[in-house]
């Protein structure tokens, strides 16, 4: 496939689809992440919560190919003040890009930086976008409350054209949160950005690490059936901080708790969270997906969904 | 101006350009939808809370031109059930079309098509897509949460391709929230509507009915200064059924209110509020304004914005 959306982010990273998987923590593996840039587009590790292990695991996975990881800001920083050295580990690794999303980037973009590995900075408003920009973030990813995952309020339509016209001059663009498609693909370069990120449509394909019993579920679903809430993190026992929230399909067990002062919080609510998950029982956990799951009808392969959003977007566009 | 964009909307409405402008109740007059029409889009009068001679004054003001009127759905029944004849004497006016949004549409849906007049309905979810299909409705209008005024809580970006898969085939699809110009309005098109809905940005036009104080403030704000609540309908005493809550600017009115256990609902809150909207005072009341407001920097004259509007669009789809 030769390039056909020729971008600043195709261009800046030599890619032919300006098409970026999200560093969707413990569902992004390696397999995921190298099929996405094998097809031309970028793909990422989900470094997610900082397992060593499993981030070294997935870079084997991805052949050591040209892939970025990803990391949840604040976990990375708690991370590296109890033991240093997952960081600069990955840096060594020269990886294609790292992603920080949720947190004070600074002490990390500047060692990513100091490496010459390219920074992504995932934003949730205009001001963390001048902020990103101000710390030297090479691609900005506007994140809309629609996204699956952690997130917070601004919706992508008005978002991303803000964000463009506050650093667009200075970093990259990327729009995140409710595409799913070339028709969201093409959306994105109509309000300026340089591309895309893509999570839930990836979470729904071949390579992602997620059990059958979560992506059944969300086949099934259409977009309203989602909601942002913060359940799943008290049932992990994770202390994320204001304003980020996680948005997951909604079930019976959401249903249930969203209606119980303090949520699941009791060891035995946890315990009955951790072994759904375990079990990949959709009843007793809600699986983590955006509201562009009512977009999304089969599990492909990444590779594929790369190539057809592309088509699709010329399709769009062809239109007009 | 010949149609530079034809969609299913500009030929079933006999427009130049795909833009409609959103019945603001209150703010959206005769004056604003008359300069709507007349520069090639559709106007809508903002019927809002049923105000049988704010309304005639309004349709006088058009010139009884070529525009539409609309109505919150729930209102309208009340109103219906205690005075009946508002409903009559509109479609009696044989306007471009009505509008309703927030209810069950289907008894006025009914009467519209048995006058002969086009329907608009507004929805929030793919099912209310669904449910207004059913009931025969011409226009339905995908509203994202972005929006400005009442509204919920899915996001314009999935919300609008997800309904024209529902139902593109059964009737023209809108989409509304966060499109404030010609990039948004070319990413819908992408996204597979047949136009756009825009309120904000005539809101912050020379025609509409809002105080300059109100309007300064907006000017003044990015767009992660707005929030959704319900504090406005508590200090208005007015009954909004669950889901919907309205999008305002935040300002010190709402950081204080926001954090007293059930709002504004004292005479003395409620007074201050009424005398603050009379007043234009910004302090004193938050003004209605959506997302989108961090991409409007100027009050202009609403011909202006549908022509700017359509010149932008061409500019971002000329780069592809």
């Amino acid at each position: 496939m030769s390039a056909v959306f020729t971008t600043r982010l195709t261009e800046r990273f030599g890619l032919d689809a300006p098409i970026v998987s999200a560093p969707m923590a413990m569902a992004a593996g390696g397999r995921l992440a190298a099929a996405v840039s094998g097809a031309g587009g970028l793909g990422f590790i989900g470094g997610g919560y900082c397992d060593a292990d499993w981030i070294d695991e997935q870079f084997s996975e991805a052949g050591n190919g040209a892939v970025g990881c990803g990391f949840i800001t604040w976990a990375l920083a708690e991370r590296e003040a109890e033991a240093p050295g997952l960081f600069d580990a990955v840096l060594a690794r020269k990886p294609a890009a790292v992603f920080l999303s949720f947190g004070d980037l600074s002490p990390f973009a500047e060692r990513a930086q100091a490496a010459a590995v390219p920074v992504f900075v995932q934003v949730q408003t205009v001001q963390g976008a001048r902020d990103a920009a101000q710390a030297g973030a090479d691609v900005i990813v506007a994140q809309g409350s629609e996204a699956g995952g952690h997130g917070a309020s601004r919706g992508t339509f008005s978002l991303v054209p803000e964000v463009v016209d506050a650093v667009g001059a200075r970093a990259l663009v990327l729009a995140a949160g409710g595409i799913a498609d070339g028709r969201g693909l093409a959306a994105a370069l109509m309000l300026g950005a340089d591309g895309v990120l893509v999570g839930t449509r990836f979470w729904a394909s071949d390579e992602a690490l997620v059990a059958p019993g979560f992506r059944r579920a969300a086949l099934d679903a259409d977009g309203d059936r989602t909601l942002r809430s913060s359940l799943p993190d008290i049932a992990r026992g994770l202390k994320w901080p204001e304003p980020y929230t996680i948005r997951t399909l909604r079930n019976a067990w959401t249903d249930h708790w969203q209606g119980v002062p303090g949520g699941p919080a009791s060891a035995q609510a946890q315990a009955g969270y951790a072994r759904a998950v375990a079990d990949g029982d959709a009843a007793g956990a809600p699986g983590i997906a955006g509201e562009a799951v009512g977009l999304i009808h089969e599990v492909r392969p990444a590779g594929e969904i790369v190539v057809r959003m592309v088509a699709e977007a010329q399709e769009a566009l062809g239109k007009w």
